[in-house]
């Protein structure tokens, strides 16, 4: 593992403009890989070692699904899609996390995401009401709601679900070692945002991990029951004016994504069979996204209809306090094409 | 100039830890300059150009100094040292920069920088009232205050002060070119994120200005006030809990220093004749400022009750919605001594 390789490198992601003058950049890793786990393209260190944060949300469902836990509790399809979310907190999705809640007899106050400014009312140009904040609300709500859930299912103590130590932990571990192709001991561990257990892995394995995700109709039925929902909830996975909402809308069913903090961009594409995964390495978000649909062009899944679902994320316009524009943010990934595997020789 | 330095020449200023493994990474770039600009120590390319941002404001003020406007109105101290704020509207920030108004005539709403949510609250952890609020809370109302003034006092037009065009924005020019050492021609202009034109330089450039800020006792009165004003008032400068308030407490007089969007610090050290700046290049704040402590003790500027001081933005603590410790930010900045200039062989 080359440890300065995050920074040594980066290449260029995204170029913030003020007026015709780079004022600042954004510069990161991209992995494509196919379902084989075979490296096709890439930016800077495809190998780089990336914590998933919360494009790490489908495998963390995995045990739940694996188990029939949704079944057993009655959950929708909606709610499963939930399990992946960062959602905006959004009354629909408060309300069904809360049912979650219910539905497997568990209480809010159990939830240990910690609580934060629904990100509705950003996205939507409302002023927020003053804290407390449900922890319903928290964009991780369902997330914890179905570690709750297998809790109650295995009847594991709930008190303490998002310790290290922890039997769920551990299954979530040995799920995404299995589907990231990546020994358990492998895994780089720390703590998420939301105080749950989060692992970090070569970028490629994330990749390969969404490769896995979205092609799973004949491999892995819970993998396939969880790409299912979230292409068929974006809404649940995401929210209103909302990145990823964009990014599967513009799919149409065949783009599985997912963001994640510290500028994570997980995605999986059902008819090529690849998985990509990106990495701001600077951690901040507004470059990712311009920086996504630029990959995403490189390897032509981009049509007409796509593009005018995503333009306002392509070359984002920066406007100042008064909403006069001040400069823009343009793309500038490029791709290389990775050399095809040989026999030794 | 080399147009892909920002990002190719960068290196690294902060790194960011998840637990012991580095998520995300700050580069960028450092120059060190002595009173004849000639460059003392580097980090990354010291003649990067670089929007100068809120760091600019102390040359913004110097045409209103220099024609003894602040005498004329009779402005304190205090008000001179809001000429250089991005203040976090405090009541004791609105309320000088509504006298600053009514002393020259002019009204709030002539005021053209635009309104945002007061940084006081953020910083004291206090939950905003919801808007509108008032431009004489905007972090830059006490700049565009004195422009004001400014065109008052020469009975300039006051309705398009922030045009490129306008006579004080053209002396506004002519005093930074002057300062930074840089042909008026060779300023990049840009539109300020509170709309008044902005102006990037080679980032020693901009070190050199504050050397000659911060050292300005015997060359120009008009700089020697400003500076003075500012180092005797930087909680007008800054505000409660902010970096610059904390720096200029560090300094105890000896450091003159401004921060700027888009990850700028500019420093100035009287007693040792030198100027800093330092250009984070992803623009991301949260790594400035244990770079900026860094090359501060790199030059053993820091001494024990400046450390003390200073200790809260030195290694932050990353601490998620619930307060668990998740990380921390460190330092990762090296300065490089310049070559000394040789005579031509």
């Amino acid at each position: 593992m080359d440890r300065d390789s995050l920074v040594r490198r980066a290449v260029p992601l995204a170029h913030v403009y003020r007026g015709d003058t780079l004022e600042s950049a954004h510069t990161g890793h991209v992995a494509v890989v196919d379902r084989d786990g075979r490296l096709l393209y890439a930016a800077g260190d495809a190998d780089v070692v990336t914590f998933t944060r919360s494009s790490l949300k489908p495998l963390q469902a995995l045990p739940f699904i694996e188990a029939g836990g949704d079944a057993h509790f009655g959950y929708s399809r909606a709610q499963v899609a939930l399990l992946c979310a960062s959602h905006s907190g959004e009354p629909r999705h408060v309300e069904a996390v809360a049912d979650m809640l219910a539905r497997c007899g568990a209480r809010v106050d159990e939830l240990q995401c910690g609580t934060h400014v629904p990100r509705f009312y950003e996205m939507t140009g409302q002023f927020p009401p003053p804290p407390p904040y449900s922890p319903l609300a928290h964009n991780c709500s369902g997330k914890h709601a179905g570690m709750l859930a297998c809790c109650v299912l295995h009847g594991y103590t709930r008190d303490d679900y998002v310790a290290f130590d922890h039997p769920l932990q551990a299954a979530i571990r040995r799920a995404v070692a299995a589907t990231a192709g990546v020994p358990v001991g492998d895994l780089v561990a720390g703590v998420d945002g939301c105080s749950a257990p989060n692992y970090a892995v070569p970028l490629a394995r994330l990749a390969y991990a969404y490769a896995r995700l979205a092609t799973a109709g004949d491999t892995s039925a819970a993998l396939a029951k969880l790409a299912g929902a979230m292409n068929a909830h974006p809404e649940m996975v995401s929210g209103e004016r909302r990145s990823d909402l964009a990014l599967m809308q513009a799919g149409r069913g065949d783009w599985v994504t997912k963001i994640g903090a510290e500028g994570v961009q997980a995605l999986g594409i059902r008819s090529r069979g690849i998985g990509i995964a990106i990495k701001v390495a600077d951690g901040n978000t507004r470059g990712l996204h311009p920086a996504t649909i630029a990959v995403l062009e490189a390897l032509q899944l981009v049509d007409a209809d796509a593009r005018k679902v995503l333009a306002a994320w392509t070359r984002p316009v920066l406007a100042n306090y008064r909403g006069i524009e001040t400069g823009r943010i343009e793309p500038a990934v490029t791709l290389v094409a990775a050399p095809p595997i040989r026999a030794a020789e």
